[in-house]
């Protein structure tokens, strides 16, 4: 994903109406869209096709399964238009290379999960964290998905994976992160859902982000 | 899911006839249909729906979110008329309890990934399979997901979950695991899917392992 104001919208809302019509507001200020399976699941993967058509769309769907069913996951997301997918790293070596492997095939994008931003992130991950980091590098993964409501994480884990991997960064406004400080930890991307898309100007509210980073 | 036969259906089919087809003919030696994402992502939820009135339907889908998108899952997973759901227990207890809490609310059971069956399974979940087998219990799951390639992982995971949870084993058959042995290990049910759905005769296959496990 090409970085103009490193800025990812999460789109967590269920129907394609309200979908579209934030998407259609905020693109000129996100750098990519984020989706996950709520909204799938309620319209269908076509939502990635409509949505792609506005901005690139990072598939959420934190795929953890054995190698083969991650294989045929992945592949219908990319036959969907996404640009990027996100996958946890705690099924192992084997299911994450099947992910980059099909992420390879379709030249597209794939991000692993070190750490999770809700509280009961830190009690399977965190002694894990920095060998899923270390794992994603070893994989040939673009990046890693690490909590903004920790910058402290964000900065253990960058020194890991080198400048060569991409961060990105959930848990800006609502959950407590701030978009700055986690941009000066490491991160490439902050995501950000609530603040934007409860906002009664979602436009404006991504625009203050925006500004707040100086990306 | 009433016990009749132990054995549950995995149906990792991805076209929906193919799928109804293979249901139809087992459904009478199966106690329940078990259906992931790649056939759901598809050919859409729907197709839950569809099975639903063959056999209960777990839709594994190893839900590994924050506590809020796993609600929402769950929410989709239910309405769409699955009587259960897989969870992963790795993303902490507060995501977990989320499961659970729509699950009471439904009526419905949760079952949570202990340990997988693939060789990346060990890597990880090794080390804390046995804590999220007990946090599984605490939260108040219906049953866990243990590996029948590993029978003497059953055997250990039933030690800590008692007699009050249930144990459902994938990996029999095509991954090399017995039924026979997985059921004196200590599970409840046996999760088969090439097996079955790669048979000339499905039926025939699955009545096959029945006879074997004699449960």
């Amino acid at each position: 994903m090409e970085k103009k104001n490193c800025l990812i919208l999460a789109l967590d809302v269920t129907d394609r109406e309200n979908a579209l019509r934030i998407a259609n507001e905020v693109s000129e200020y996100v750098d990519s869209i984020k989706v996950g399976y709520p909204l799938v699941l309620g319209e269908g993967l076509g939502i990635v096709k409509e949505l792609a058509e506005l901005a690139p769309v990072i598939a959420d769907f934190k795929v953890a399964d054995i190698p083969n069913t991650d294989r045929l996951i992945c592949e219908h997301v990319f036959n969907a238009g996404a640009d990027a997918i996100i996958t946890h790293g705690f099924t192992g070596r084997d299911s994450l290379d099947s992910c980059v492997k099909v992420a390879e095939e379709y030249d597209r994008d794939v991000y692993v999960v070190t750490e999770m931003s809700h509280p009961g992130g830190v009690e399977f991950f965190r002694p894990v964290a920095e060998t899923i980091a270390q794992m994603a590098a070893d994989a040939g993964a673009t990046g890693v998905v690490a909590p903004a409501t920790r910058p402290e994480r964000v900065r253990d884990i960058r020194k890991i994976i080198g400048d060569d991997l991409h961060i990105i960064s959930p848990g800006v406004g609502a959950q407590g992160g701030s978009a700055a400080d986690v941009i000066n930890a490491g991160a490439d991307w902050v995501i950000v859902g609530r603040s934007i898309y409860n906002s009664n100007s979602p436009a404006d509210a991504a625009m203050k982000i925006c500004n707040e980073m100086k990306c």
